[in-house]
């Protein structure tokens, strides 16, 4: 084991059988069960993906990547899928029996439970109320109008002295009344604010008091490539159902920019504000026939996404988002009209998109600033949400800064000749042997590789760079004893797939072209880390927790993404995975009155550093365009690393420096 | 003369040429015109519609009945027509020459020039305002995006510190800032009210300074029968033309009762709104063509109408104003969407329909009352409008009580066997010689006799009755020397017009049948006037002027409608036409907010007396139900009138004391 460095021990016990065995910190749980001798499925082959691996820590510590197999209340009540889990230290853990497995297995479609990611106090300022009233029936000698007389009961049983009522729901009033007997439920939209002012509640429905409706909620989190719907319960702020699906605009175009190109043809604007309704809507049909609710019930929306998704789901033009000096339309979106937009809820639900500080910092970082909880931490942090522009927000309670690198598609799989999008048969994982420089991987959904999407491609790159398959410019070396580089069409390349075993025809590889791209984009979101820090004179170093949001996020391996430099060099227990924090963010503002106006404010005192007009940004890019940088004091554990290695480590023909790292067997 | 009561005379004296006759007070000028052997054209017979008898008045007082034939601003400028004008003393007039008639006749399509009924300060807040700015084009050191770029520099500017931008005119924000280089004009709501709180301004549009549009507000009269638009320019509070049309609603009943019938159809009320909108669209198309205007320069709406036309414009269900106890769904009616409506204004345009009292009061009354400036005078003011309702407000500056009576469709030409509404071929005003007992009629239009309209029938229904064909009770008397009265298919009838003069094959006859339902009608509106006075302890004798209002009230010859007891027996200076009350108070509380304030107020402050709950009413209808009324001495000059007749005057072969009241010659 010459050239690794030393871990720490660590001791794992498997309960009920009581069997231990040592093994490093940083060990792979499975690998350790498997060497343990404990009887242990993992039909997914590791993916995180069918949760039969889940075992449940007793004692200790262990450090989880959070994937499918498993839920967020799950992860809180200890339990742990073994294939997605590295121990911190001595630790003992319960290995359910198959019986105790097939019971904790959640059905396939039901939803995640998902909590509410901040405290706040969500039942102090409800948004909607529903009040329900006895009235007395008009005659002649008390023939007040309906609506006044609904005012004066409302005012006499409830205090609350007027209210709004627009004329689409005042046409449904006076049946409504009559048909209960005059015994009515109102849903009230309690906080009707227009720009500061407070004006009287709102009336959003009226039925009779024996049917009340469901006092539901919606939070969409739109993205570029996937919408996400959760169905929220205003009684008890509870997601209820989740739903997701691609963005229809997707057919438009797969970026942003594309997006806003394709909305500048004739009807193209209108088209794309269609396709993601239509998507939403979808959703909701989705959800409400599993639910078994009325979508009609739903009367508060809020929207989280990047400024051009919320551009197009308003309807607004994103023609100059895209044009320099890229100025959106709006920053802090008017409150919307559900019924005018198009969604089949209550038409008459407010929907509130959250903020946006400029083009290319959206309502979807906003929402994470909001539901990661940076706004409110004392910590030094910094956010980031990685995809095809890596969007990042450093600061504290106290401020709050902010900036937006272009990283182009790279992470996305696209401008990479084998990349794909994270979907089934994406190589998302991969492991090159050092000795053999052979590698090992799994796909999305186990099947056959089809391409390598972003978390592959950092794994690769990693793996690529820490056995020397390329040096720190990302030049792939020539004189390798692996038949798995060769020259290629495009230059070299390296094989990571056969086309036999891909079912493809041909073999998925990577190429010092793909390698260079890779290599800008992950250059690309460090130098903004650096630049982000600069402005405000704070070292990088000092950053006591990196939170990393999105969808693509929670896939980053953190090692990997250090190894590359894409991540800065900080331990890895600073580094937070928290899930699709838009759609957090959204479900947050939504249930929490109070946070709405809070994420308002966020989208306010938020700086935006806009990297164009910043002249260190280039330096510190160009600085960023080596493995892992041009500043290798800057990235400690990977100089240890290459140094344990001599560098050329692989050559030694003992365990890789990467795997070592990892605690895998190699 | 034996039996006429005598009647003081004046002195006529007729310029260019100094001609004097001598007449009594009260004699038609034309007539006079005539004996006095001044050459003067009357085309139109006499019906106050060509306009080419016109005559200015130069000094005395004259009495006219205002018609087409004259605009107001002309009446104000002394003119009168010989036609429609009675003497009040001595008078001089100028005659003009064919010359100056012909220079004097307005364009047939021209539009009469319309002034505000009442004062009003409309340049002190005006409703909607245009707002010019020019703007710093953004760059990257100042990305601020388009809306708080535009917000930056409204308040900078202008003092204007926010406004209220909703997602439909945001869509035309950031095109409008670079298509016109930055230099933009706004159209901004002003009064943008919810219910009390004051929000900030509205955006409605914004356009190129360089071509700012015009700024036009429009105020709509829905009656049940006509539709009345005004076009109004903001800047001058002028009205620029009018057009009216029938309710295209007529196809789904004549009434108020038979469009509530309908309404509860399936799809009924839908079919009624939309009949509505497209009206007054059919309209505003008609002065878009004629002024040359962009109909989306509409930036402000307001409506007049009863409590059922305003519930369908607005798409509100009216069955429960046909009900018992008569509740309309709302009295003041939030604020609504144009565009939403479906009119072809500016879609962002506001839409105030005037409040009501009750399902029986309407808007129209209250906009009756605001431009009759009843709501603030210090005399004791009766204000009616008749209609198939007779709804009346009585009152001052310090209170006001109102009232409907159900004087059934009558006066409007329904239950009458020959009744008509107002059209071409009615015969609107009639004379019976006392002498011969045969008549003289002028028709609408002055085409061939197709049936009696509703001042036709108060004329035909106080000649009968003066020259004895008929008595108080309304029985036709059987011993008459003329073959006018005979027995009829219905019972006893008189015959007004011969088919052979009709061109219609039959004869129009007024039965005993069709009276019957004419003094039910006049009963239920007089006693509706008594009523009213005994709510508040006032004599009947002690109000000081009456406001008739409403389309129909400006051709009711008030002599006639003494004498059958319709209007209560007061000097006739006391009376006053003031036309289209409804359309008129709809455009005083367009130009002027201060006055959309006030006709709530009145509304709120308006007592609604329920005669249906109301003992008195039955007692009062059924002293009325008599001619003029039971308490002939509630009817001085009537009294006076048929006691200097010999209640048989006719009998004597002089002049009748009708024809002698009027001034004309027999």
């Amino acid at each position: 084991m010459t050239g690794r460095v030393p871990r720490p021990k660590a001791s794992i016990t498997f309960l009920p059988d009581g069997r231990t065995v040592e093994a490093e910190v940083g060990a792979h749980l499975l690998d350790t069960a498997i060497e343990a001798g404990v009887r242990i499925d993992s039909p997914c082959g590791g993916q995180g993906r069918c949760g039969r691996c889940r075992m449940k820590v007793e004692a200790g510590a262990v450090r989880r990547r959070h994937g499918p197999g498993l839920t967020r209340p799950e992860e809180r009540d200890g339990w742990a899928l073994a294939c997605q889990t590295t121990v911190k230290g001595d630790v003992t853990l319960a290995v359910p029996s198959p019986d105790e497995l097939l019971h904790a297995q959640r059905p396939e479609a039901a939803a995640e439970k998902i909590a509410l990611p901040i405290a706040c106090d969500w039942r102090r300022l409800p948004a909607i109320r529903k009040i329900t009233l006895d009235i007395e029936p008009p005659s002649l000698g008390d023939n007040t109008n309906d609506l006044d007389r609904l005012r004066r009961e409302l005012a006499r049983q409830h205090g609350i002295e007027n209210i709004v009522v627009g004329v689409g729901v005042l046409r449904t009033v006076s049946r409504a009344l009559r048909e209960s007997d005059w015994h009515v439920t109102l849903t009230l939209d309690m906080r009707n604010w227009v720009l500061g002012a407070t004006v009287p509640p709102r009336l959003l429905g009226i039925t009779p008091a024996s049917s009340p409706g469901r006092n539901l909620g919606l939070s969409i989190d739109v993205g570029t490539t996937s919408v996400v719907v959760f169905l929220v319960d205003f009684d008890t702020a509870e997601v209820i159902d989740t739903a997701s699906a691609y963005n229809r605009q997707i057919s438009c175009g797969d970026d942003v920019i594309s997006r806003i190109v394709y909305s500048q043809r004739e009807g193209g604007l209108e088209r794309l504000h269609q396709l993601v309704i239509g998507t939403i809507n979808e959703l909701l049909g989705e959800v409400a026939a599993r639910e078994g609710v009325e979508l009609t019930d739903i009367n508060e929306v809020t929207l989280a996404g990047n400024t051009t998704m919320i551009h197009l789901f308003l309807g607004l033009d994103p023609k100059y988002i895209r044009e320099d000096p890229y100025i959106p339309t709006v920053s802090v979106p008017p409150r919307g009209s559900a019924g005018r937009l198009g969604l089949v809820t209550n038409p008459h639900a407010s929907v509130y998109c959250m903020p946006s500080v400029g083009s290319y910092v959206g309502g979807d970082i906003t929402a994470g600033v909001l539901s990661s909880g940076l706004f409110m931490t004392d910590k030094m942090t910094l956010f980031i949400d990685i995809g095809t522009n890596g969007e990042m927000v450093l600061g504290n309670k106290e401020w709050l800064i902010s900036c937006a690198c272009s990283a182009g598609p790279a992470f996305e799989g696209g401008g990479v000749k084998d990349g794909m999008r994270a979907t089934t048969g994406a190589i998302e994982d991969v492991w090159i042997d050092r000795a053999t420089l052979e590698p090992t991987y799994n796909t999305i959904g186990g099947r056959s590789a089809q391409g390598i999407c972003g978390s592959g491609l950092i794994d690769l790159l990693g793996e690529l760079f820490v056995t020397g398959v390329i040096d720190k410019s990302g030049h792939i070396a020539g004189d390798l004893p692996t038949d798995r580089v060769r020259e290629g069409n495009h230059g070299r390349e390296y094989v990571v797939a056969w086309g036999r075993e891909a079912n493809r025809g041909q073999d998925i590889v990577i190429t010092e072209a793909d390698i260079d791209n890779l290599i800008r984009a992950k250059a690309a979101i460090y130098a903004g880390f650096r630049s982000l820090c600069r402005g405000v004179g704070v070292d990088l170093a000092d950053v006591e927790q990196i939170l990393i949001g999105g969808a693509f996020g929670q896939y980053i391996n953190v090692e990997k993404a250090i190894d590359i430099g894409l991540m800065p060099d900080l331990p890895w227990e600073r580094f937070h995975y928290l899930g699709n924090t838009a759609a957090l963010g959204a479900y947050t503002a939504l249930v929490c009155t109070e946070m709405r106006h809070e994420v308002v404010k966020i989208a306010l005192r938020m700086t935006y550093l806009e990297l164009s007009a910043d002249n260190t940004f280039m330096d510190e890019y160009t600085s960023a365009l080596f493995l892992p940088h041009t500043d290798l004091d800057s990235f400690p554990t990977v100089k240890a690393l290459l140094a344990a290695m001599g560098r050329r480590g692989r050559h030694t023909g003992v365990g890789g420096v990467g795997a070592a790292r990892r605690g895998s067997a190699p």
